[in-house]
This record gives C-alpha cells, structure tokens and sequence, in this order.
C-alpha cells in the first residue's frame, strides 16, 4: 500500500565538518533526478537495487564534488520508496552544494522527519516505531538507546496489539454470550469483563509503573548542584564531567545557545542545568528571595546539595535546605579530608530521608557513594532486564493513563449491570486510545506536528 | 602497491544529531570484524563487492542498532583497502556504541585523517590531493570549495608533475649536449637552462600570484569592525550576517569556546573576530592604550571602521584611523539617512585611498557597496575562472618559494658558467622541493604531521 508522494531530499548527517556527508533523496523521482547531477561510469537506471557507485556530482559544467551512490529500489528502503544517498567529503558547502543542485532538478526540500514519516504512512513501521527511531537519534546513555531502540523494534508496538486483541475479544465475546440465551447473559458479561478487562488494567499498569524512569532515561534527569560559596561545587561539576563522559548535543535547528550539556551517571543522564545566580552568589539567602532562582529550582528534577564538612551548617545553608525541602535531593557532606566541625545528626535531620553521602573531591574519595545513591534513586524498584518495555514518551503516558481510565470505567458499568451497548463503548474508547499510540486512528495534524520534533534528513 | 596495514575504524560523520551515522572500517579485516558485529541474512563475506545489506548491529546477546551496510572490497575504494561503512541511525550514543563493538572485534581507532593517509600511502592519491580533500570538508564558501575540489581533483598536482617534467628534461638535455662535442656544450647548457628553468620559474610565478587569494578562501579573512559607541557596528554585524549566510564551524574534536563565525560576501569568507574591549568600549583612545586590544587589531586581515555620518569626527574616530593606518581597511560612514555633519574631506584623507562607502544600515543602504569593496580589496587582479589552479596552503607556497629560490640560483650558476654538476645541484633540489607538493620524497614525520590536522574518520 504505497502511497504516491513528491520526491523529497534532505542532507542527513549531522551539521559540521565531518569526514563523510550524506544527501539522501526519496521518491518516484530519486533515481532520474540522481541521475541528472550524476556523472560516472554506469547510468544509474542501470545499476542493482542496494549497490554503490563511483563517480562526480555535476551542476551541468563542472565537477562540484566526488561522490559515492548509494542507489536503493522500493520497496526494501529507509521509506519504502526509492532511495538515493549521496554520500559526500563533508564539510558544510560541500553538501549544501549537493543538496542545491537536487532541489534543482526537481527535488523537494524534505521536512524534518519526513524520511520517517513516509516509512510510517507506507505502513512500513507504526507510530510508535517512528518514535523510537527519533528517540534512538536522541538518547543520551545506553540504557536510554536500549529503551528506544525496543519500541524501534516493536516491543511496545507488540503489547499494545496483544492488549488490543484482548479488548476486541472481549467485546465478541460478550455478543457471542448473548447470542445463547440459555445462559445468563449478564453474568457471562460480568465475568468476561472482570478478566479480560482487569488483564488489559494490570498490563496498562505495568506500563505505567516503568514510565517515570523510562521519560528521565529519555530526557535526562534535569540537574541543579547548589552549596554555598567554595564548598565544592565546581570540584563536584568536574568529578562527574570527567569520570562519566559528558554529552554534549548539538540540536539541529537551534542555535548553539541551546547547547545541553549531559553526563552519564550509571546510566542516568543528568542534564546539567545551571541555576542561575544560586550557585555563583555570596549571599544565598538574599538570592533566595529571587523568583528567578527559586523558579530555577523548582524546575530541576535532582537537587545536589553541598554542605562542608569542615564548616558549621550557617543559615544559608539551611535555606538551600529548606527551600529543597520537597524535592529529590542527594545531601553531599564535602571536603571529609578536613576535620569535621559540621553537625552531622542536624544534616541527617535536615535531609529528612533523602540520602547523605560524604565526600572529598579533591582527593577523589566519595564520587561512587554519590553515584549510586543517585542510581538508587531513580531505579529503585525498576525493571532492570534489558528486555524491559519502557513507556518514555510523554504522548504514550497520556493515551495509556486515559485507556486505563476508560478500562475502569467499562468495569464499573458492568459491576452497576448497564446495558452490554453502554460498556461497549468504554471497551471500544479504550481499544481507540491504545491505536493512537501505534498511529491507529490518528488525526493527520497530529502525525504532522509528531513528526515536525524530528531532525532534518531523518 | 598496496602496503599491508592493521583494519581501522571511526565514527565518519560529525559529532551531533543527526538522521544518519557512519562508522566506517578499512583493512584486510573490515568485512570479517564487520561480520561479528552483524546479524542479516547474508554473511557479509558472499555480499558482492560495493552493495548494500539490511541488518542489525549485535553485541554477541541483544541488537544495538539497526543498519545498512555497504561492503567495498580492495582496491576500488577510498582507501584501495577493503572499507565497510556502516550506515546506521544518526545520534551520539548509538553511533559510538556500533564503533566500541567495531573495536572491541579487533578494529584499531583510526588516527585523524588516516583513512585518507592510506589513501595516499597506497597510492590512490597523492599528497596535494589529500590535502584537497581536507580543504574541502573546510571550505566555507563556493569559491574555496572550487579551489580544494581542483586540488582534489589534481589539478595542482598536474601543473608540479608538468614543471618537474621539464626540470628532469633539462638535466637529460643539457647531458646528451655534452656527449656531442662538435657543438659548444657551455653555449648549448646556457640556452637550454634560461628557457627551460626560465619558463618554470615563470610558472611558479604565477601560481604564488594566486596565493593570496589562494589562502582567503581557504581560511577566510579575520575581520574586526570597529568604531564609536553607537555609529553602527551591531546593525552592520547584523546585516552581514542577514544578508549573507552566516556559517557556524563546529570544529571536531575541539570545544566549543573555539565555534568561529563566518560570513560568505561575495564568495569571501569573513571570520568575524572579537576585538575585545575595541568593539564595545565607551573610552576608546583609552582602551587603544591595552594592549591586548592592539594585538586583537594587528591580528586582523580586514579592519571594517565605522564613523558616523550625523556627527563630527571626535578625536576617538581619529584614534582608530591612526591605529589602523597601515592595515586593509574600508571605511564606512554610516547613518546617511541622518544629515551630514561629518567633514567627509577629512574622512577621505584619513581613509589615505582606502576604500570609502556611505551606509545606513537601519534602512539596508549600501551593503552592495560594502560587500563590493570588499571583493574588490581581495579578487583585484584575481583570476577569475573557475578552473583557475589556486595556491592556498601554507606548506604548498612555502615550497614554491623555495623552489624558485633554487630554479633562480640555477640560473644564476649558468650565467657565471659554472660547472654542469653545480647547476645540476639546483636543478634537482626545484625538482624535489616541487615533488614535497605532492608527496614524492617527503618524511614520515611530515606525513603524521599533515594528517594528524584531518577530522577524525576521514
């Protein structure tokens, strides 16, 4: 079920000098409009699906570039469309140079994630797929990569279906029953209700129990590191920086101030968000008083809270603590190479549960204490197999928290005995949200606004 | 020729999001370490040479990645060595977890620029090219993409190939000359030498004309716009980089305090530098005192010095002539939509035959003339066509001038009639100053040395 498109081309490697750079093109048109900026040795009309050719990019007079091209045949493609890929020396004019000349001849300039957007209407992969393909782009850890790339392969694809089977079972079922009216019909109904229907709650639950960890493996986990002045704070930014590989992403699309800076704890990406004036200033408490940085606070997922071991707890100090008094935070007692002065029992009071950990970043002692405390935190009770279906996104939150909430409904008029047509429609509301989430059953202008978050070229 | 060398590996595209991302192998051993990586139908040794397979990246237990593959087997490759590239889905984490895999099968991290090194150490191309193929992935404009993509091509290469032809057919010459005793040997090596050595001394001439241009395309013109508080610079900033594609270089491998600016005018690229307190000061004179600001002015290529229509010259606009006196500079009097108030007399004797233009940048006035000027500074005399052979690197120029250093004593020994063997001296150190262009008879060290400047994966 191809549908017909235009032929659409976007440079598909990332912005930036790098040693190869792609200008993928897709559609009926690929191969002629290829074949028009192409000069070498065998026409590419003539060449094998899935085979690479030498040659020159040409804008008519010139040689504008040395190129190796990729010629794909529908429908075993990225799109299942024809594909063509230009893979070109990098560098930026260099590919723009060779995008230009595809535009002109005919080829349109793709949206983001239009590739993608072809491969899910050509009903090569679901919604959810084209999800996990941008979120694959996206992640920030491992963990995060395994998360995505199960939902690229259909893992939450798979449940979802298997959950909707069960409901569309439920309801032929119960039309079967009352075709038998020997039977007590709504007995039968009852019955079939409370197991088919409670399955598909406690499924839809289990999915929902691994979203708060799948959406920080999938975002990161917005970080603030907040202590009074010298109490280590930089030291502290250093030590994660340096034992975790930083990230950091370049959004395409965006200028660089944008630029996020990650780091990779356990598998937790910390997203390292500066909290304005609160880290730098003298007088906490005077700062505290400003909406700016309270707000900067309040925004942050994980509070790292500095303190000195060698120092009193001040007043400051116990502001930052009430002021974080609700939030996760992770109490860090620094410098421990110094004699201790702080009152250690008042911290604990103060930290209220949260974890305490001592450190000395200067001397390295401590850092691994932090990190799994901060792992514990937010993979405490998680599902830890790697064959995990982690729900990430925030749109599949949404859809799995309202079926499960028509699901319930569905129960509860069967336990009040409605009319079988009144429960039906809850069942058939709740099979409805769970094909949102594969792309069943979705308005056009929600997969164009889905995919318009995608990257150029993809 | 090719020479046996371990199987490299490296991430070929640049570092970010992007919708696509190589990691590309080349060796004896790419397609065998490819293969433990991959799961598909076709083992990658039956794939024919230069095609293309769907499959999966696997750690040995789980699927990391999904990915095409092409397979290019020795010698009809970039690197006449068998190269696989895999081609999987763009993003950080995933493109370096295929490359650990790469590695951890026995691929060695590949140096920068060393796949282009094989390139030329298995003779595929020679020195000047490589260097072209750098040049390119760095052009800024389309004019230094022109210039890099002869290089490439060979066009520099033929021209040194074409003068040492000559200077070995003029050893040849002059030798059979001596074994003809009937004829005046000393007369005969005269007239041979003044012409054949005369016309490659002319040759090098005229490519080390190009040179200047040569070297402003490939690393564009540092630029510095200065001026009073209030005359203009941010709007003239803003209209440069409006009008003209402004283009952010992320330099691989480097952080990002180093992200440079560019601006293409006229096929120009400005590289807009700060000048530190210069730029933003209210007390210039004072600040012309510092002399980390002097230092940011004589670093610079092209001054763009602003004053202001509307309002007399003050002794701070004089400061800035005097400053700049001896420097490429246009001057702009800027704000012509304000009645004059400015002895433009006096501004044209202080611009000393520099280019003078009247702007107003609010309402988009002048910039043709601005951008014209500025053209005009660098591409007078210049050699227009595009398939004009450019000089733009700093070790190529430096051999030229060596080499006509060499060509020129050679003349000279011949005028004062020294021996055959003395003039034979000079003749093959030209001969081999221009084969260090293109790779003949250079050192190891040199080599590391070039490559080491290439972006990782190439």
């Amino acid at each position: 079920m191809i549908t017909e498109f235009d032929t659409i081309a976007a440079i598909s490697t990332a912005q930036g000098e790098g040693a190869i750079g792609i200008v993928r093109l897709s559609g009926d048109e690929a191969i002629s409009i290829a074949s028009h900026l192409y000069e070498g040795k065998n026409p590419l009309q003539d060449v094998a699906s899935h085979s690479i050719v030498y040659g020159h990019i040409t804008d008519g007079t010139s040689k504008v570039e040395e190129a190796m091209i990729s010629v794909m045949r529908a429908p075993r493609t990225f799109t299942r469309e024809d594909v063509v890929e230009i893979n070109c020396h990098g560098g930026l004019v260099s590919v723009n140079r060779v995008l230009q000349l595809a535009l002109k001849h005919g080829a349109r300039l793709a949206e983001p994630g239009e590739f993608t957007k072809r491969a899910f209407l050509n009903g090569r992969i679901d919604l959810s797929q084209a999800e996990g393909v941008m979120d694959l782009i996206r992640a920030k850890t491992d963990r995060a990569m395994n998360v995505a790339l199960g939902q690229l392969e259909g893992r939450l694809s798979g449940k979802i279906k298997q959950l909707r089977q069960e409901l569309l079972e439920t309801v032929a079922q119960v039309e079967v029953n009352i075709d038998y009216p020997e039977y007590d019909a709504e007995a039968m109904t009852h019955d079939i209700m409370v197991e088919k229907v409670g399955f598909v709650i406690e499924e839809v639950d289990k999915l929902l129990r691994t979203a708060g960890q799948g959406k920080i493996l999938r975002e990161g986990l917005a970080t603030a590191i907040i202590g009074r002045p010298n109490v280590g704070k930089s030291s502290l930014m250093n030590s994660l920086v340096h034992e975790n590989k930083a990230i950091v992403t370049d959004i395409p699309g965006t200028t660089r101030d944008t630029l996020e800076e990650y780091v990779n704890v356990r598998g937790v990406p910390l997203r390292l968000v500066d909290t304005a004036g609160i880290r730098e200033t003298e007088d906490i408490v005077e700062r505290l008083g400003v909406e700016r940085s309270r707000k900067a606070l309040r925004e942050a997922d994980l509070i790292l809270l500095v303190v000195n071991h060698g120092e009193e707890l001040s007043p400051e100090d116990e502001a930052l603590f009430e002021a974080t008094a609700d939030m996760n935070a992770v109490v860090i007692v620094n410098k421990v190479d110094v004699p201790r002065v702080i009152n250690l029992e008042r911290v604990n009071e103060l930290a209220a549960g949260r974890p305490v950990v001592t450190t000395a970043f200067i001397e390295d002692k401590g850092l691994e204490d932090l990190e799994e405390a901060i792992a514990a935190l937010f993979f405490e009770g998680a599902i830890e197999g790697e064959d995990a279906t982690y729900v990430s996104n925030t749109r599949h939150i949404a859809l799995l928290e309202q079926a499960k909430q028509t699901a319930q409904d569905a129960l509860e008029a069967t336990d009040l005995g409605m009319p079988i047509d009144l429960i039906q429609i809850d069942v058939t509301r709740t099979w409805e949200l769970l094909g949102e989430i594969i792309g069943d059953s979705v308005q056009d202008s929600l997969i164009d606004q889905l995919f318009s978050q995608f990257c150029l070229g993809k």
